[in-house]
């Protein structure tokens, strides 16, 4: 790992890496808010991720969460969206696809298939890496902002008991369903729409059949202003399945609030409390 | 005023506007954070400053300062940093000079001389903007960042009553004796170095005659990591000064901070407490 730098941060310290993964086959980077506490004892780390068009460094500059984080002795761990370093066709070209949007799933359609592995590295090897390197506990949470919401559910539907608690902004719920979901899946996954169910989080919820003790309630925000909520978010599917399975879900529709940073910084306190509460 | 954009905020509204300015001859664009009080009542004011190759951008996205300002029931006004849509010879060639740095001086020389008053835009031009539409009371506290952390000390020095508070993120406080300062006023001043002196927050301390119930303490946090504070910043020149004439400051010098808006995130509460406190 190489240490890009190193700012302090309400008492704790911010720091970015890079390091060569074997997930994606190239350099990631990623970021990480050690709080105070983690200078005496090891934290619980709630994993972010973010969103089209981001990078590891969007949630650190604009969600305004170590504060609270550094109250709860929470670590955070943000990594990029996508691989960097290769140059498909198409890679580059759209804001929602590629380089946009990595979508946290393990593409099968080449060349993707080669290098966005994003879903085995943000579930496996990223936090084998965090917990081999930092002060840190083996308690882990995860969240995230739309494509990333999606990811943070995803991640946590498929793998009962690897997270402690699992809350999203804004998510697309349903990506199988919305055009977003729909390109990405497409190019990542191929044509086979069967095979793009196991990444849908409303499917997966659907479908889902384990015990009633390792279903995660959902914990999620919504802003009803949002661009994007009638035709890529869809949350009503989401609240659907899981009222039709009887998964434990607590769906926020924020009146006035958009799909900013803005909406997030306003709310980031209370789903931290979530996830501290959780871990400890 | 032209709206730009309107974004709800821990319950209250950033809103970006564009207008023509008298002062500066062109257009300018600011943020101003309105919290859910002001929905109700008239709410006092903080202006803010930024620094270097900034806009009025930086603050409202960086600074994690509205989930205060809404408890506080505070509005938040952000200018931009210089005047746009001029084309002068060097004007856009620095980080540090012209686009990248109006330093909050009214400029001398031409061409800056015809529309570089940024020193009037924020004293005169935008509080009457701000108070003729927004629903604000005439109570003024300013402070900022670095060349704006400079510039809150010049406005609230040179304007006895003007504001109630005033405070800074480690200021440029001494500009006449550093590289940024002279570079800048040689290029809005000209060479007389005496024209100089009243833009300096440090030599306007030492000259001070001001009655002593007109003046503002200055509270000041400057990291000791910050990667400028020995060539540029130079806060022991104005602890000097304050010393010498017995002028109140509590300069808080704070171990292992550098000059980023994590440094600022890390201490905005207590700024926003400090002007609360004055203006109510």
């Amino acid at each position: 790992m190489e240490l890009l730098s190193s700012t302090k941060s309400f008492g704790g310290w911010l720091k970015r890496y890079k390091h060569e993964s074997l997930s994606v086959k190239g350099d990631m980077t990623f970021a990480i808010y050690l709080p105070p506490q983690a200078e005496t004892q090891n934290v619980p780390v709630l994993y972010w991720l973010s969103g089209l068009t981001c990078t590891d460094e969007n949630f650190i500059q604009k969600a305004g969460a170590f504060r609270k984080a550094a109250e709860l002795g929470l670590a955070i761990v943000c990594p990029d969206t996508s691989p960097r370093g290769t140059d498909y066709p198409n890679e580059h070209e759209s804001y929602d696809f590629g380089s946009g949007a990595g979508f946290y799933v393990n593409a099968t359609m080449e060349p993707y298939s080669n290098t966005y592995h994003m879903y085995d590295y943000v579930v496996q090897e990223l936090p084998h890496l965090i917990e081999t390197n930092f002060p840190v506990t083996d308690k882990r949470s995860i969240s995230g902002h739309s494509m990333g919401g999606h990811g943070a559910l995803i991640c946590a539907l498929k793998n009962p008991g690897k997270y402690q608690s699992v809350s999203a902004f804004a998510p697309i719920v349903n990506p199988t369903k919305c055009p977003w979901g729909q390109k990405a899946f497409t190019g990542y996954l191929g044509e086979d729409k069967d095979a793009w169910n196991e990444w849908d989080a409303t499917y997966l919820i659907e479908s889902q059949v384990g015990k009633a003790s390792e279903r995660l309630p959902l914990f999620i925000d919504q802003g009803e202003a949002d661009n994007f909520l009638v035709e890529q978010l869809k949350p009503e599917a989401l609240e659907a399945a899981c009222e039709k399975v009887g998964y434990p879900i607590t769906l926020r529709r924020q009146p006035g609030y958009d799909h900013s940073y803005f909406f997030i910084a306003s709310f980031i306190d209370e789903h931290l409390e979530h996830h501290s509460n959780a871990l400890s």
